[in-house]
């Protein structure tokens, strides 16, 4: 199968090796002068569990795309503030049979994609590989992970299992799921709590976790997240969400972690995905006329704390 | 006139020092040893702009008050987390005819004031005049200041107007009004703005005055300060008051200062008084029925602030 992968950062890289390992013809998009560059000179360098490999594969910039370059799949793998731009450098490429699956975290994304993308081509899912680069043109991924993926227009699930199988062939164990919606929520809850307070707090998530108002914030927030699925029609359960979110806590585990968003603002001083996150709630909540004023207030935080620390006040998402 | 400081901290200590030198019999109540044992050996140091004095005034503990301490005004000058405590260790001291002056930051300390001290020897304020502790038994105040006050049950006008002219003459610049009320929660929006602001973001007052959503968090801080305030009958004007706010960003004036609450918490890594402020409109929105969620989440972030900067995570307000 002709995939590409748009936006080849830690984990659009790391799905490009392991598909083209399996046969497929893979091609990379990719804005970053460094990281392209150095797959084309050096070739793209992935380390799985501390085993590296090396491999040739083709990558060019957004703007070089052009309308003889068709693909039967594309991965779309960016930033979620570069989706659209991206989709829109790439739009030559996006034919009547090309299918689009985004894997990207937050909400909403699918809004966005279907202004470029006919319905019955978009998949969406997410995952729990996980990947950070290294270096220009070298990813690390360590541990298991799996994706789920569904279609978003009824009559695609043969095409979405179809998808899962391909992904699965290539070692990155993928499911068709007839929940996406759900499981996309039950995991933006996650981000939505976890990425935002230990960003503000500069703490890790057991440390949020053993302040004494951690639970009310975050059963607060979980709150606002399932009043807005519930108007979609997504019944999430609360109780066992805030459940799911406290376990991030656990020090034995995953709670001397950081999440991305302290990664990109605290440490990279890079802007952050809140706005598809809690931003998403707060949009969408004001769509609907439900009130969601932690998610507003969380969101216009991280905004105060991205001017403070990044040097270019101009910047937007 | 026989007057006890209650709390002689930075401020409270500036206070006696004008008093007794206006020729009043003064009296400091005050926990921290270092403090009273200076002042005990080498009197009380007081600079005020750039000029020190020097003099003797007693000091005693707070656990050192008895019942043939009479004295005819008490101004409290503790944190707001210490006035209940101060309140009980002073009560041999307070008689029928004790006036009590709370010029603390914050609302509502008169409900915790009138479970020790009649209601008509009870008065409110505040003050402008700022002051900082050098060192133990060293004050330093710049700058000029005022007080305004009021009496909190009708009929007590004249002995109000009494207390302030004490204040005057002791050049403390104090003023009857009739609307205490009014000015309290309008200082409260300023504190219940800036100070947990620049505290959780780690920012002097300009540079969060700079970021894009700030205008739209004070907005929304004041207006949960209003709805609470119109319930109690006091009609803030609300746009005068953020304009009263955002004056606090300009950096030719106070906008490179750091609240007090930065002070304490991100520089001392002491409890703040945030439960007195934004935590104040948020019990108080409970009880009359109305939402405060910026309030609520602004106090619950704070708290975690101080439980993951504060060594002894038992410590509680």
């Amino acid at each position: 199968m002709k995939i590409t992968i748009a936006g080849a950062g830690a984990l659009g890289s790391r799905f490009g090796f392991a598909l083209q390992q399996a046969g497929n013809d893979v091609t990379l998009v990719d804005g970053w002068p460094a990281h392209v560059n150095t797959i084309r000179q050096h070739g793209l360098t992935v380390t799985l569990n501390d085993k590296s490999f090396t491999t040739q594969i083709p990558v060019i910039y957004p703007g070089d795309v052009t309308d003889n370059m068709n693909t039967d799949l594309i991965i779309v793998f960016t930033k979620s503030m570069q989706l659209e731009q991206m989709l829109q450098n790439i739009q030559p490429m996006i034919t009547s049979t090309t299918k689009v699956l985004c894997l990207l975290n937050g909400i909403g994304h699918e809004d966005i994609i279907e202004k470029y993308v006919a319905r019955q081509n978009i998949f969406i899912g997410n995952t729990m590989w996980t990947a950070s680069l290294v270096a220009p043109g070298h990813t690390k991924s360590f541990g298991d992970g799996s994706v789920s993926l569904q279609n978003i227009v009824t009559g695609q699930e043969s095409a979405a299992l179809d998808l899962a199988a391909c992904l699965s062939e290539a070692g990155l164990n993928a499911k068709y799921t007839s929940n996406i919606h759900y499981s996309i929520y039950r995991k933006a809850c996650v981000n939505g709590t976890m990425n935002g307070l230990c960003t503000l707090l500069d703490a890790d998530m057991a440390t949020v976790g053993a302040t004494r108002t951690a639970h009310k914030i975050v059963t607060t927030i979980v709150n606002e997240f399932t009043a807005v699925a519930k108007q979609e029609g997504i019944e999430l359960d609360t109780a066992e969400i805030v459940s799911h979110v406290e376990a991030c806590y656990n020090p034995e585990t995953i709670g001397h972690h950081y999440p991305s968003m302290h990664q990109d603002l605290i440490k990279n001083h890079r802007l952050t995905e809140i706005d598809y996150i809690n931003g998403a709630i707060s949009r969408k909540g004001q769509r609907y006329g439900i009130p969601t004023p932690y998610c507003d207030f969380l969101t216009e935080l991280i905004h105060c704390k991205e001017d403070i620390l990044l040097d270019n006040k101009a910047v937007t998402n």
